[in-house]
């Protein structure tokens, strides 16, 4: 249970901290025969990567995966793809100053808590870098199920919210501006926006929207491994990730039941879509959709107050690199977890 | 992975369909030499079951655990502990005019085309009733942790919420109203509105509030699977869930990183919680809070269109049981949910 | 991991104490729609069952199965199946003697040492009496695979062997006579042996043979998962169990590999099958047949010296129930987690 | 479940085909703080590595472990330990001939049947190089748990077996000679018939016995996880295993109760050890011994029927490489496995 690893047929395990010298994975349950498409998957790297935009983190990384076993002429073979993703960038000497120190709302306080050692260099295992791994088998993931469309998006970025609703939104315009956000008016005040912040020095939290279409019906387990539950546990899992809600979400708490219910047509699709495509945890065949809301990150340019090991508050600035919004940069994150979830399943009860 | 057992080193399992003969369960992983106090379970049992007062539905269910193995001279042994529910009250020609039909909003329609075969019952598998079960082991949980407090209480119904931090309540007072709102004018205001909403042969949603208090510093594992992802999924495995968050939640998505960053004292804790006691997945000492939605149940006392398995749209009523807001039964389910978490992360990392 | 569960995809959980007051367990992945033969299930338990004649224990255990849920109008549907069988027959005051005492060669001393506290009555959890809760589950996944034939039958009593292949057995004949032994004058021979150590007050070991036939090509995985290490792991797991073979088994290491070697026939079929119908972990199409050994059980009717818990050597008498020969009572139980492990590996590898 | 990790809290998943571009692993749950003795690591792998003599196979394989992650400052940080093990060698075009065909007892048939693709080069997944991987997971298993002794050994090879119990062996000569035979007699005729075997082209098994010393009382579950039972399944899983046993094995299924019983001693341990360490699958602090049977391996220099693809017989002769004996090889492996079973239940039962 140690942590590292996602699913239960497609399972992904990974390794590797921020400025070691490789992150990887294993890609256990990928079924054999699937031919890959090597510069999709590559093309999704790019959309994690820091350093898009003048919006992102300036900070270079160079993800390119290198793939080890589990793929013969191209396809895959149905054993483990094992891969591995060097850190070709890192450089130790820029994170000394905290080699000693606890930053506030980071995760070394609780490491050196818990493991009484931590690799320090750029948050180590806490680091975001290692979605670059979950990056990877999402890709290959969506490769598994090619049918089932998985589309995320930047939903809001601190108080601009998109206003309105998915289906309104045309995805195919979601990578045409640097927050990967649909609505062009929306998009550019945020950008505007995430442009005022990185100014201030500060960061600024969002929300990632997720639609799932043309799933099957049928895919979940009832009781402890619904659908949603899944999905919640997987976005949850995500860095910096403070909530989950999906169909009519923490709205849904504030309705009636005679305004909620979703009632049928006769083909067994409904009217309304409240539920979000799942019902008792199990797919409907309707859209699935659900929303993450993503905290501001914690390192900012600004001075703040650190504990050191040795119990001293100390004031601390943030050095190198900046990310004032992490929200257009999760997108993909958000769309790999939800295909790992779906594939998962997929093989489970599409038997 | 057929979605009955949540947990890993302190494990449940459950089974049991609404009107079947019993529910039950195997709790596995409980350590040897726990003194049980099986009152307390049975309370913990009183406060999920329906008819408790006039706000909440009229069904009596008689729920009375009964505890085959896995304890002795009443403690336990470290052996499963096997344990039956009989389903007392159940009738079931009260539920023949469901046979043939698909509820809105219900899960008949999944479970028909998933399995092809249905115990239509109550909800069958699919009912809450299964929480019992859950309910059960959780109580068990907490007499495991005894030194960790679990506060669960109502925080909204509807449009009603408390206005006040969790901080500024008290927590002895949750049990004094039959909504569970330990604020005593929201919880008026809600007893009315859920009057009200009885009358409309309606339901409404709401939401509860957990505060999980004294947990030590280390629990949880990173990546995958963090303390508030496994929390997330827990909730999110209740039925009628939409959302859950945790420590700043949506309202943190809005914020900025200069405002968010919970800055240490000297002695490790911070000034602020806006982390809600975890940070990078792993407890950090401070309170754990989390919210979690819960839409109105789609059981109404109004006419409805219903599906029929022969594919025509038939006007339906649902009969005999009401709940109009299934929010304060909902607490001790949230309350087990959280202590099978604690207890399995405690099992862990506190080795 | 508390050991209490076999299975990944039909997977069993079992619980209950020798004198508890049941025993049972729940089985989750049962596919939907098998409609049960309920007297084939409670043939599998009679089977099973002390006291069935001369040669074994005259303990009268009435194993009678009591399922709650998961099963409608005589169908399983999809959801965890639960049962119990009621301890009827238990008492508590012939084990008094043992409170206080370690007998050679059970598990009560580990048990004491490991948990702190034990049922001490009848061997608590250690008991084999909880194989009955494998047969029930047994019994079931055999329904679900009713082209595959399962066979298993004693091969040796002692040093009385079946000096023929299993090729030259008539499987009809296992249950023609109390030892489960198809060729009848070894059958004749070990019922013999077994009357006069039943005298003696004495046990003896022995060995069952299992042949899986019908099995379709592609069942196991390869590397750790292999189908010969999930069935050797299943029959270890079954009391008294001390030794596991496969196809050419401890003689396979005798041999050469121009001997060993099955070749093929152009269908694909082998000519020879010391692989034991698996290759690479993989079942091949041909047989599965393997050997498992027990040893004497420890509980013998003739003075020996035990541990007491102040640390003395007190002289015991095994009282009341003797089986001389645990050996027919264990084909049942060999089947039964053969049915479970092909069961497992055909919801994983036939989809 | 697809086979390729192995453990519960002590986690190996292993990743590469025998031609590919690497092999290598993740070992997830090592806990942290562990000085980790690379050497060490790497004289296991020499140990494991073909070419070692000339008794076994002449192809060099240079297996140089590469750790990517986990450690830092050459201690375990309770982060995933990922690590290749790139392959050097590897000559595909060796291997064309077996594009085509499937050789008599190896994988070959079985992977073309379950995956529809197959990397044929050296056997791909199923090499016995995949258990390079095991051997660095196991040679750090060992440093987490330094108390423990555990030594395997060459006991048989074709027809001769060491004749001494293993307690009259001194465990400081299995590296003195090139079988990994403590017995020098023994040896020394094991060594002559594998040199005759060599010349023939033929190959022969053996068996491998192992004893694991100073084992805590407690580890192992009950019932389906008894310590034995993953023992058996761990070594069942290593390429050409036939067949466990432990303790009295197989002779113990000839024997009397009231020889096969040990009697305790006052301290709690026992006169004789026919039990191996385990009663009721929870170690009782007396040596756990086992032993594993080896089929000879299937490439065999001679001439042999093959099945190509296309249905037909055709006549084939393994080239390159010869492994006349695989046992000695064989024993680091087991060891490996050994380690990583009990490094498991030491982190789950010692708590």
């Amino acid at each position: 249970m140690a942590g590292n690893t996602f699913g239960n047929l497609f399972k992904v395990t990974t390794f590797g901290e921020s400025h070691g010298e490789a992150l990887g994975g294993i890609i256990d349950g990928c079924p054999p025969g699937i031919e890959l498409d090597f510069e999709a998957i590559q093309r999704e790297m790019e959309r994690r990567k820091p350093g898009q935009s003048s919006i992102v983190t300036q900070r270079k990384e160079n993800d390119e995966v290198h793939f080890l076993s589990g793929i013969f002429e191209g396809k895959t073979t149905g054993t483990p793809i094992g891969f591995v993703i060097p850190n070709t960038n890192q450089k130790s000497d820029d994170y000394s100053h905290i080699k000693d120190s606890f930053r506030p709302s980071h995760a070394d306080y609780v490491y050196e808590k818990k493991y009484g050692i931590r690799d320090y260099r750029g948050g180590g295992r806490s680091s975001a870098r290692e979605t670059a791994s979950r990056v990877v088998a999402g890709a290959i993931a969506k490769q598994m199920i090619p049918e089932i469309k998985i589309n995320a998006f930047t939903s809001s970025v601190g108080e601009i919210f998109i206003d309105k609703p998915y289906q309104a939104l045309d995805f195919s315009k979601i990578e045409s501006n640097a927050v990967r956000c649909p609505d062009e008016a929306s998009a550019q005040r945020m950008e505007e926006y995430i442009k005022q912040i990185r100014k201030e020095g500060d960061t600024v939290g969002g929300t990632v929207t997720c639609v799932i279409q043309n799933v099957p019906i049928g895919l979940g387990e009832p009781v402890f491994d619904k659908l949603h539950a899944e999905l919640g546990k997987a976005m949850l899992s995500i860095n910096a990730v403070k909530g989950f809600e999906y169909g009519s979400g923490f709205c849904g708490a504030k309705m009636k039941g005679s305004e909620h219910n979703d009632l049928h047509n006769t083909d067994g699709t409904t009217k309304s879509n409240l539920s979000g495509g799942i019902q008792g945890g199990i797919s409907n065949g309707m859209d699935i959709y659900f929303r993450v809301a993503f905290k501001p990150v914690a390192t900012i340019m600004q001075k703040q107050e650190s504990l050191d090991v040795h119990g001293n508050l100390v004031e601390m600035q943030g050095k190198g690199r900046h990310d004032p919004c992490v929200v257009p940069r999760a997108v993909p994150i958000v769309e790999a977890m939800a295909a790992l979830v779906i594939a998962d399943y997929f093989l489970l009860d599409k038997k």
